[in-house]
């Protein structure tokens, strides 16, 4: 049965299972919260050592709870979660909330308890929230169903911006900074050490909530790499902006998530390509989070990397330039009509490029004209967003600009460029108008270097369109077999097992070949001593004994290509539940040298392969590099479509061919690694 | 005649011309200012128009104000300021401050009345601030010579913090800034269009006061290099720490820079490679350029890139340790020692490890363990900066908090790792605990992005020691005779004119030979079908004379080099002021593509030369790829101290030795390009 999540964000009554009555403690506050702040529903502490708590009722089990229970609230220790959820169960409860740590972050006594937690879960039917999570809070039903010290703020607002994360503390963050920030949270839910329920289940209850505009989400771990999926298309079909703080993305911060609450996000190029093809936003910090949902909440994300600068100072013109350049934004020229427009209001010693130098002289006569001229750039169709920098301007005048620059983005065209406020001087004298700012949905920085970051990672970024193939018949066999199923070229081959039998080959082959070492275990085969260049069939028997006495059960006799640019094109079958990832780079014997890749999610279409050769620093080499002819492009962009299709072949692990030589003209694959999950036989139906 | 500084930044008396009593308006601000806040030497207006404005006497000419005048304020219009200066000339005073626009930023015109001001700056003696700037402010002296905004704080302190730059607007926001953190700022200047002085001067000025112990310079652009350099060392020598946010880094921040104020900065390498040198400060933004200051106020910069995180929040530690990774800072293990103290702190469900995560209960048992914690981790022999990452304390806990860590830095060894904080709630709850970390120089921040990038930024940077090379004798003739005076293996060689001589020269060369073409102008040999590889005595001939019926004047025959890694080593003579820069990169005809390249300022040692080479992506190739053998690196190493040695042939301008092939054995030049100023006839004395 799914579950009905209106009777855990929404429910009709909330008990507290071991609720008592320490003053003071965090553990207090759920009971005290529900009770004075609003929530219509019944309220019901359960302890046996009560006969009342904070002057309601209080029950000695959650069975002698009269009427229905729909979320039950786990104010219990670790040992005793185990057997709420049953009891939950018993009830009827729809979801519980174990908010005690002591599970799978402690060690392997906590990982069994946490595993009885889950297995718990799935027999009764009930959802688990947690355990070591803070719990969650709904605006709507005034649902204070968490501890979270930021829960001390007033929050009683709704702003359109939902959280979802699994940590207690960044959510805790969140959910401060943005009530600090006149910005109350519509929904806030910790996920904690998702025993059961994860960041993608609820963010998918809240992307499809109409109350939610912006989902934020910071996550550690995404067990189901589907899910995240199924959370993006969802949010872009309900047209919710979806912002993704994921950390653990290093090295040093998987390290650092091995002693906290999770486990780890497997690929990040695949985490990156899907948030890409979904227009899901992704940032690295929380103050960039904030800001993101913030821009999202009321204005349209850009529509291209085209920034406009407008400042009352140049030199913070100059390090806009520069900050965007670093981060891939352009800082274009302004239209002709919309110089000329500004040319009547801005002073002649100012600038009417990009950035706009409005000088500090248009705030001395008046300040009123800078609205317009924010307004005027925002109209030009060369620009996607809109940075303003503004110095010294404090107090009521401040306040006054910030409600201009609200109006802009309330009376503009919808869907127009979006407004965002660098505010360089001291917050305690321009308050007021920041608050203005950043309640129309005008994010307003201190920062220049934040500013730009904020704007990169809200630009979308272009994504190749999906590319749907039939799956594939796995043809029995080595990665030759695949390449031949898939139509690659490949050079005219020969494998033999006697030295008598090389020459022969040699001459089939077409006179001078290669010969290659074949063995199990062999992957590099350079090294190894085993690949003869320049074969011809009077020098064929002596190479292939040589070879068949040393490393090599077979020797394979392969035409000797001609020289021409050496590519890698690898493609995996989709890894821990991602979806497949192409991997385009200039390859050969450099490879690890060139360090030179691209990637996309397969299959990709003709387009997209040219897209990414075309991404390669070798990119010249295919183009005619230095007076060289141009290699025969076509050709390796149709070597890389077909390597793409392969990543549909049932149990494919990875194809990596490597190198592709691309000549003037035609490309052929070299040599070809296959890693699959059951390389025997295939099932009768593929045979058909 | 040197400048008297003392008679600028705390001037015995202060001539303001062109004073008005226009109330309100920005240019009556410093009258009122000098008059009002305590500057105790004689304020003079001066303007024929009044016999007397703000209470104090107005004089009709600056001729007529009694006794010395030591600073004018030239509150004129643009065409008034030539005469000013003139005018002050006359009287003997020190410097004037020109405020007004309308110079070089507004076209020809404008630059032809700031060349006029230059010149009767210098004619007279008269040092000139601006034009186009906002003045000064000294606090020692409570000289408010400025119209900023920002003037209207208070102003009572002095942080230590000193701030120079061209751009007024970015000041204003820096002085304001950093009065609202408590930390007001012990001298200020904007140097404007900077017609006479110039960042570096007053910068130098500036960095031997007593009373500044951090400068923080924003500048658009260096006139000249040279006087940077001294700025830098003069810094290092006094103690004094140089934080620099230099705009007009990318192509974007130039043009964005071309109408504004300045010049541009020459060459973004050169200027980086001597900050490291100096152990200067580099940031990107104005809140880093803060944050940098207020770090470096009263704590040591890191001694290395081992950052110790300490968290009441695993998300937040794990996020610290993503930014780390990304940016070059280490994150290490904390010795065993510290482990075991930390255990008997922290909660079993935190960790000891690093990050070290105290989990929030440590606080509501009391808090007062964590600046303990602190202090442990500060004291790990391993850790060489503490980044402290707080989520949900607010209040009074907070402020208590704040100051235990304000002890530790002041309680802890001197020099210690320095601390920095990133405080993730609502700023308005924290106000006060951020208030007394800042004035403590513990600088802190709401981002964990923008708090790592400062601390990347002021780790310094491991700089080679300077090499010093006696200036070289300039031998006369081209590149090779440049190689060969240095001591740089080339291959045998013969240069032709004649066909007939050349097959004479391949057997003299070895037998086997590439033929050259080699003619004015001819730069990419290659792609002009200008070079024959593999000829032999028979072939030597024929090649010959095609080379020379096209493209080629002479023909160098040049003994065949055996393959090897193909390595770039060029160096320059100092551009546009700047010192040499030698640059180490994978060569040969993809040099473009490999895109390679690792710089260090010129002469290099060979410690600095093998660092280079290790440094690059190819470095595996030279250190034996994939079971080659390891090629020469010694032989490497010693090609590059030699080209870098050229570095101080008089007249350079650039030697690029490409490829240099770096076989088994040896290291070869096997092409050579020169520029340089005079490549005529030595001078007599270099002939000896």
């Amino acid at each position: 049965m799914p579950t009905d999540w209106d009777r855990v964000l929404h429910p009709r009554s909330v008990a507290l299972v071991g609720a008592s009555g320490r003053e003071g403690h965090p553990m207090a506050r759920p009971l005290a919260w529900l009770r004075d702040r609003g929530f219509a529903g019944v309220v019901a502490p359960v302890n046996p050592k009560y006969p009342s708590l904070g002057g309601l009722p209080c029950h000695p089990s959650l069975a002698d709870v009269p009427g229905p229970v729909d979320l039950v609230l786990a104010l219990v220790p670790a040992a005793r979660a185990v057997d709420t959820v049953e009891e939950a169960g018993a009830v009827g409860a729809a979801a519980v909330v174990v908010f005690a740590s002591g599970f799978a972050e402690v060690g392997e006594e906590g990982a069994a308890l946490q595993a009885e937690l889950a297995a718990v879960a799935r027999r009764t039917g009930v959802r688990v929230l947690g355990p070591n999570c803070q719990g969650l809070y709904v605006a709507r039903s005034r649902l204070f169903a968490t501890f979270t010290a930021a829960g001390e703020r007033p929050l009683e607002g709704s702003s359109g911006i939902a959280y979802v994360g699994q940590s207690g503390a960044i959510g805790g963050a969140v959910l401060d900074v943005a009530a600090s920030r006149g910005l109350d949270l519509t929904a806030w839910v910790s996920t904690g050490n998702q025993a059961d329920v994860d960041v993608t289940e609820i963010g998918r209850v809240l992307v499809a909530d109409p109350d939610v505009r912006v989902l934020a989400v910071y996550t550690e771990a995404l067990p189901s790499p589907e899910d995240y999926v199924r959370l993006a298309a969802e949010a872009r079909d309900a047209g919710t902006a979806l912002v993704v703080l994921r950390s653990g993305r290093t090295d040093a911060g998987r390290r650092a998530a091995l002693s906290h609450t999770g486990a780890m996000l497997a690929d990040g190029t695949a985490f990156e390509l899907v948030s890409r093809a979904y227009g899901v936003v992704t940032v690295d910090d929380v103050e960039e989070l904030l800001a993101a949902a913030t821009l999202l909440r009321t204005q349209a994300p850009p529509r291209g990397r085209n920034v406009a600068a407008v400042t009352s100072s140049g030199g913070a013109g100059i390090l806009a330039a520069d900050r965007c350049a670093d981060l891939g934004l352009a800082v274009p020229e302004l239209g002709e009509e919309t110089r000329e427009k500004l040319a009547l209001r801005v002073p002649a010693f100012g600038a009417v490029g990009n950035p706009v130098d409005v000088t500090a002289q248009l705030f001395n006569d008046g300040g009123g004209a800078f609205g317009e001229v924010c307004a005027l750039v925002r109209a030009d169709p060369a620009v996607d967003a809109v940075l303003i920098l503004l110095t010294m301007l404090v107090g009521d005048t401040a306040t006054a600009l910030a409600a201009d620059l609200a109006d802009t983005v309330v009376e503009g065209p919808p869907g127009g460029p979006p407004l965002a406020v660098v505010w360089m001087a001291g917050e305690d004298a321009t308050v007021e108008a920041r608050a203005v700012l950043r309640v129309a949905g005008i994010p307003v920085f201190s920062s220049v270097a934040v500013a730009t970051r904020v704007l990169a990672s809200v630009t979308p970024r272009p994504a190749p369109p999906a590319v749907v193939v039939e799956p594939a018949v796995a043809p029995p066999g080595d990665g030759w077999d695949l390449l031949d199923a898939f139509g690659i070229p490949v050079p005219r081959s020969a494998a033999v097992v006697d030295p008598d039998e090389a020459s022969g080959a040699v001459t089939a082959v077409g006179g001078t070949a290669v010969l290659k070492a074949v063995a199990a275990g062999l992957e590099h085969k350079t090294e190894a001593g085993g690949v003869r260049l320049g074969v011809t069939a009077d020098t064929a028997t002596g190479q292939a004994a040589d070879l068949l006495a040393g490393v090599a059960d077979t020797v394979l006799v392969q035409e000797q290509v001609a020289p021409g640019v050496e590519l890698l094109v690898a493609v995996d079958g989709g890894r821990d539940g991602w979806p497949p990832v192409l991997t385009v780079g200039h390859g050969g014997t450099g490879t690890e040298i060139h360090r030179d890749v691209a990637h996309a999610l397969a299959p990709v279409s003709p387009t997209t392969a040219r897209e990414l050769l075309a991404s390669l620093r070798c990119w010249p080499l295919l183009a005619g590099h230095r007076g060289a002819a141009p290699a025969d492009v076509d050709a390796a962009v149709d070597v890389i479509v077909r390597v793409g299709r392969a990543a549909v072949v049932p149990g494919l692990r990875e194809l990596e061919v490597n190198p592709v030589v691309v000549g003037t003209s035609g490309a052929v694959a070299v040599d070809v690694l296959l890693d699959r999950e059951d390389a025997a036989t295939p099932s009768p139906e593929e045979e058909r």
